[in-house]
């Protein structure tokens, strides 16, 4: 039974690139084989909760624009919304959602009645997962919004936080679990610092890896078979994040003999804030060998705050698509749309419609990332520029089987005086847009 | 016997802050005790030879605006120069200098030749720090300035390259340890990429760590007791440097094992341009156990590119040298200026008068760095912010002896909901101000 | 009689630069006399209404984080937040505070009961005023917080908000009249757009060069002697603002006749997200005759979006007083603290020691920059790099009365061929850091 | 006749979409009826001579990769480097180049000997266009790179530079004219600053204007029937350059009464740079009436300098395209290629097929953007979205035919309190992507 909030709006199809439907799909068609998968088990793609259904339009300057019927604070809101939410889901095809805690249920006045309220909403959503066959990708604890976390979660200065973290992240695994969620997420949004004068980092490293490691403990102990994913941001709202871009966590991961348990949610607007191309955050997380999952959703290039908003740049999406085919494609991960509707956009149908356009650009993408890894567009001439290394003589040195000393001799007897190959950046950017 | 580039301009001396002369330290005492410690021993002030006397004045818009009377590609000019540089060290009273290769040999039309320039310049160095009793803190090769490096050094897809920069790094490793340096510096101004498209990550990220460990191999098979160090930069020349902050040469010193044989040097411009603070790179470096030493030149806040200026607020110069101190100062690391005049600043006395204003605001920094320090002025604070930490109940969490559902169920139970209490930012702030 | 907020914290007074008391300034001396007039008319410092008093803490990621009894939406807590506010200004000894409407008075359902409250809120003030000698610097008009304005104010495309808007400023106006105001200032928060997609930049224009046009009309209806300001800032929450920069407006102005009857309004936090230093702003707004006041609040230099500290650098302060000094000094101007309190920095007297720590900051600025002024410091070796300027044939060619034929023969004929001279940036930064 | 610069390459073709020939043009072809105009005629591409033709491959970190047979410093290497260009424009099918003096002709030791050399080219090269059919976009002077200009050229504190400046100036005008140049170009690379310690603005934005004055002046004088255009760029080489962008460059020729007689070259690079979309530059530059001409090359988005790439993302060529088509298209301006190859694109075809895909991927987007304007897809619901201000009583209220307390009276009168409504921004955005 409808809620009547996207009134009659039928579910999204497929009609193709011809289309002018602005509800319709011009690329997405999930079923569509591309490089021998459908295209719904390439791009795996979630909705997330939080910007669609609980964020009000407010921002740093102005408050609610939106006028949702969901609006409000008691269980029975909470339940519309979580109709309106699998409605959108459903119109949309998106075969996955994610969700925090906190977008979900409402807050209680202690944890334990926060905790039973979860746990009722979690039970509807389970209910509404059964009707329409959406899953979870994955859950996540909200640890940023409430003023107790205002200094951190698991890097307050106060135990009683990082307990109170703890127990928080304990009954969203829970929550997860149940739900059959493929990851577990976590973003540290106030796991960082204002400034440094107040801030003690080997303590604050040393809770955060703490609660990372009983979040992978307790992930065995309850069997869950997830992924334990982290989210890495430069900074807003603080000013430095701690999980600052992929480089950053893979140390801190390594620090604490994390890195085979702990995999990378990567979101293009965070890798852009960070000073990074998305590929680039993309292929470096698949080198160290913690490629997990994407958050979707664009940074203004101009704007030095997360506007998350829908993708909308298919040869960007090609070269994201290009690196997560290099990576293997996505296991447990997916396409979540972290992407807010900008707070103008104020009809129903724009929620779809912002769906709609951020599912078309991946398909796109995707679809001429899948061809230039067919042809070996890229690949080939990447293996013809490091061929010398394949040889034997290369590959001792980078055995280790010659010592500084052996090569430096080498160099002056054999008089080595290389002579440098054009890169051919300019061919390759050519050849990338024969393909989108 | 002066080269009378100078002048008639004597050795600076210290006159206190009421001097209006420009050739005289105000701050720079060095043989004030400051924290149990004379100035010039916390300080180790070094000239770089790089910019004073190597560069001409350009920059990607224009050419040579500096007339020096050693520029040229000569044996002869590289004496005059060294000569020069030299004068400017004592008249300056810094205790040591760095230099690369290429700062201070002619490139030979081999590498044979080139070492032969090397060694014969090393020699007349040699003989110079006699005579003056100028030190060399460290030494580094050049491998980014002639076109063989332009598609990387060590991560070249051409093995020659590599081989040809393993062997020139030799050279340079051999002259530090005959000049006595106490450090050996790597700086992989073209380890990185301009483009994806023709970029292997993992094969570069291979041969970058070979040749790290050949170094520190090298560095024990000669018996030089310095201490290797690598130095983080975003970017530039490169789109992407794979050194790019604290954080990013952590990791990958951990991938590779490196992390108990190399440290960073930390310069106050990359930090900027890598969006950081200087402090925030700092004391990340001594919370991971690897800080080394610093390149004291500031960027432009609203330039996006390297200005290397000396340094010139003392706020600033205050927190870094507060790290410093954190981090138990210096061992064989000290302050090299890696700061070049602005190229309109075309007068020999230009020269002094840049370092003598970094040195006094560095040791205006220091002193009252050293001051908050005796004051406990920050560190009481901090601790009394983290002090429900040291409590038993708090470190059986850190320690791991509760898991999360201990946590929560403790959580539930007690119904502990913290209250935030004031991280007193502003204030601490104001005591910083107290001090500078 | 006292609301108790600040509990029994007494005046702040000036106890000289030794004191360690958080509670007292150490370089702000109201009476003290600076260049031959009092400190406090020099900096007329102006306290923000809305960030110490109507902002709750909250940030994109968190909601309200102080706790403040007067918190609400009533006429009552109005009038309590007025007589806190009151309080503030009294101890700190601030001689002046700005407002907007919606800071101070309860939204109403109607425009008419707006301004009803309004209008009952400023004979509160007046009567608050009084009591205590506080005056008001600056009134405003808030168009920018509720949903209304979301796509602009006098920009909107619904002549219907430009209608709303001009009532608005109408009240405001009247307010700022009955209060004494000393200047009207116009931020347009929200005149810009998100996207051009939806934009008609030639409309838009109009529409808010008309809004300028009757605010200036109206001014001189009502008798109203202050100044007419803008605010500039580039973006947030807008992705483009029109008023961008101190240039941008100068355009504006210029383009439609208003650069006799406006002045700016200039913040360092926006000069630094626009991509300029302060003092840069405040030197183009003296050269261009429009520098008008000052929002004294710094932004982080690695955030990109508006952070509003108390200002903290006096090295920062020293340049920007310079300035404001090269202009003459304010006339209806002043130094307006458009600062707010880190959101974790929740106790009443992080109110007092936010603004007592700014407040220092800037007299020891002002102090520097006056004495810098007094010594000629910089002005006499600017005046000599320009020197040769002032000779008849220079000046000839400046009037105009060569034209580009005849100096071209001229440069051929007497073979011109100008040396370059040092521009002597370090020595003059050495030369500023004497004075701070 | 061949100088066998480029091989056996012939003249590039237009062979379609499907071609993988990286020789051939596959979207631009010149003879194709785009919205009623020739392609050619519409993007009206040219070549800049100094990036390809006398930049050696330098950057700040390392010296000449490229090995050219003309670098050097004589007329004969001056006029082979002009044979191979013209062979380059011929290749390309270019219609028009750009150039510099200073790209053209070697340097002389007095000002009559580089004005003797530059017309010696100058008539080389009219032959080279008589011979070609390539004709002159525009011609420019430059007054950056040599050391006397390091202080500026018009704003230099000395005015023997200035007029230095003056006659080079002169000289470049006459070339232009003589070469029937269709515009004549200033970018002022270092009328900017770098400290605010050392610069007088007032004084320098007065040099600055009379020399502008001149120009123009001269420009009637000679009968030059071209455009006058100012290139707008935020910084780099200085720290701040006068003409920072559209807004800002508009606000100049306001205030010294040029508005009329100079318009824009835009840059997407130097948009970029300054913080602003390419597409915002070309819409204001439409609004303020000052549009003329683009330098169609972009920066990288994550690099704090100028990086002259050619232009890759069709997207954005779409929205570029489509404000060059508001303003009417071009009339004398043009699509410039100031773009440079990366420094390790070594090879002459790399020279072609850099320009190749610039030129494609502008066609496409040129293609993409007269489709749009055709359907209407953005101007119909951009007319709808402002429709109500075509009403008599919004047109009332923007004639300034009522007053702020009118309109204010009537807003409560007829309780006037907008709806908003949906900006549709996703919707817009979707709609663009039908056309890439």
């Amino acid at each position: 039974m409808s809620t009547g909030f996207f009134g009659d709006i039928a579910k999204v199809k497929y009609e193709g690139p011809d289309s002018t439907n602005p509800l319709a799909f011009r690329h997405y068609n999930p079923d569509e084989i591309v490089a021998g998968k459908r295209m719904e088990d390439h791009l795996r793609f979630a909705v997330a909760y939080w910007h669609s259904f609980a964020w009000e339009g407010s921002d740093p300057f102005g408050g609610r624009t939106f006028d949702r019927p969901w609006f409000g604070d008691d269980m029975q809101k909470a339940k519309l919304k979580a109709d309106v939410a699998f409605e959108m889901f459903s119109l949309l095809g998106a075969p996955y959602y994610c969700f925090h805690d906190a977008d979900a249920r409402p807050e209680g006045k202690t944890f334990a009645e926060s905790t039973k309220n979860l746990n009722e909403i979690v039970d509807y959503l389970q209910k509404k997962q059964e009707e329409t066959g959406v899953k979870l990708l994955w859950g996540t604890a909200n640890l940023f919004s409430n003023r107790r976390f205002m200094s951190g979660a698991s890097t307050n200065p106060d135990p009683d936080v990082f307990a109170y973290s703890a127990a928080t992240i304990k009954t969203c695994m829970d929550a997860t679990m149940k739900l059959g969620g493929e990851n577990y997420v976590l973003w540290g949004g106030r796991e960082g610092y204002e400034t440094l004068l107040n801030t003690d980092l080997s303590r604050e490293f040393d809770q955060m890896a703490r609660m990372l490691h009983m979040v992978v403990e307790y992930k065995y102990k309850i069997g869950f078979k997830g992924t334990i994913l982290v989210e890495p941001k430069p900074q807003e709202p603080t000013k430095h994040q701690y999980d600052y871009d992929v480089a950053t966590v893979y140390g801190f991961l390594k620090k604490y003999g994390l890195e085979n348990e702990v995999k990378m949610n990567i979101e293009q607007g965070h890798a852009i804030l960070a000073g990074h191309t998305f590929e680039h955050e993309l292929a470096l997380a698949n080198t160290l060998g913690i490629f997990g999952s994407i958050d979707m959703n664009r940074n203004d290039y101009q704007s030095g705050w997360d506007t998350d908003q829908f993708p909308n740049n298919v040869p960007e999406m090609a070269l994201a698509y290009y690196q997560v085919l290099q990576a293997g494609g996505f296991t447990t991960g997916g396409t979540n749309f972290d992407s807010k509707l900008r707070r103008q956009s104020l009809d129903p149908e724009d929620l779809l419609i912002g769906h709609i356009g951020g599912m078309d650009c991946c398909a796109r993408g995707l679809k001429a990332a899948a061809k230039m890894v067919e042809d070996g567009a890229l690949s080939k001439p990447l293996a013809e520029r490091y061929a010398k290394w394949d040889q034997p003589e290369a590959q001792k040195m980078l055995r280790g089987e010659m010592k500084l000393e052996e090569i430096a001799a080498k160099v002056e007897r054999e008089n080595i005086n290389p002579e440098p190959k054009s890169g051919r950046q300019e061919y390759l950017e050519n050849v990338v847009n024969r393909y989108v």
